[in-house]
């Protein structure tokens, strides 16, 4: 059954906003467009070195605009988020090295419902940075997301230990080299493997090209600056009604 | 009766392709919306400068991916967006000061009809740079466009030689200048004034936002990798079928 479904591969840092808007909404579409969804957490500051780009938070009037753009996106998506009192300092200075390791030690250690952990404990750190204006740096704040994640004790113990190893340093570096290889210059980066063939997407924006990438339509109207936390695909409906239009 | 429109500024230059997009998406929209739009030529190369920014082609990974992105977009938004053969030398040596100093002195001296010349030409040079790999700094060039665009060689002619004139110099400048003041970082950017409050949008990826500052609906989805050159709106099916599922 699963072999028929098209593998999608969302590399993303919770570092990164747009990565979150583009998270839930894969996260909502996975069952609806009956894709196997790869969640591969990787590190943005890597692939912004390794790219050379630089980050848009530099240029004072695309940071001003990204705020402004966020609001609205926030509001579009349905999602909460809510930028943080000094976004420089969170995302800069202090930035989500131990973040993503700590996911990539969620990853490679749960032996069971391993895709669900690691999109609960990423989505509670998004909470964090950029809902809550709460630290991602400490481990105690690593082990209160994880809490909330539904993650025992025990388990989150072992995994703050994990997430210092070398295998998982090098697990998280060599998810962000394959990110980079796909041509990656910032993040989400989405790879839809069509036919054999990768198709990256970068950003939040393009999911009605993803969409019809992997034989699929994408709608958001039924979800646009409503406070609904689903979607509903149109697709029937857009061909019915193309096809009553394509003769006129 | 005009007075109930609202006016949408676009700020472009026809050496950037995401600017041709965001021109036809508004101009087929133009009627729908039932909106004033204001074209607003503009300098690109003022804009960067003046903002700080660099253009996406200097990273590697970036225009790889820009040169992906705009063909899966012109396929679905129908423009017959191709990419010239040597980008680097169309749009960083060669440029488009006299290009944009052109459409500035057509927008300034036409006396009737100054929006449909203004578009026109505009139409037709993004034609050379953006779809038949044609030279757009010489005046045999812009000579060209204008005749295409339905000028006479009269007032060809006289709008080549005001396009050198210092007031026309002046006024691309002070339009690049009130871009910046509206937060511009690229182009294009689209400005919408809504009780009094600029709104501005950057890119061509955010119709749908657009659409709903202005309290109105954007679908592309009749359209999307088709080959027609129209675009029909969908907000009354939207809103019947939202009404049948929301009570899901």
């Amino acid at each position: 059954m699963s072999s028929s479904k098209k593998v999608l591969e969302l590399f993303y840092d919770v570092v990164s906003p747009y990565s979150w808007l583009g998270f839930e909404v894969l996260c909502r579409y996975r069952n609806v467009w009956n894709i196997d969804l790869k969640l591969r957490p990787a590190f943005l500051g890597g692939v912004m070195q390794g790219s050379g780009n630089k980050p848009p938070g530099v240029i004072p009037n695309k940071f001003m605009y990204m705020t402004k753009d966020l609001g609205r996106l926030a509001k579009y998506f349905s999602v909460p988020l809510c930028a943080p009192s000094d976004p420089f300092e969170a995302m800069f200075e202090k930035g989500s090295l131990a973040a993503m390791r700590f996911v990539t030690a969620v990853a490679e250690k749960a032996e069971s419902d391993r895709d669900a952990k690691v999109e609960r404990v990423s989505r509670e750190l998004w909470m964090r940075i950029w809902s809550n204006d709460q630290d991602i740096t400490q481990p105690a704040s690593l082990s209160e997301a994880g809490q909330k994640a539904g993650l025992s004790a025990n388990e989150i113990e072992e995994l703050l230990k994990l997430a210092k190893s070398q295998p998982i340093k090098d697990k998280l570096k060599s998810t962000t080299q394959k990110a980079l290889e796909y041509g990656a210059f910032g993040f989400p980066l989405i790879v839809c493997h069509v036919d054999g063939q990768p198709e990256p997407f970068f950003g939040s924006d393009r999911f009605e090209l993803l969409a019809h990438c992997i034989g699929q339509q994408y709608s958001l109207h039924f979800q646009s600056f409503k406070n609904v936390m689903f979607c509903v695909d149109l697709s029937s409906y857009h061909l019915t009604h193309t096809d009553t239009y394509s003769s006129h």
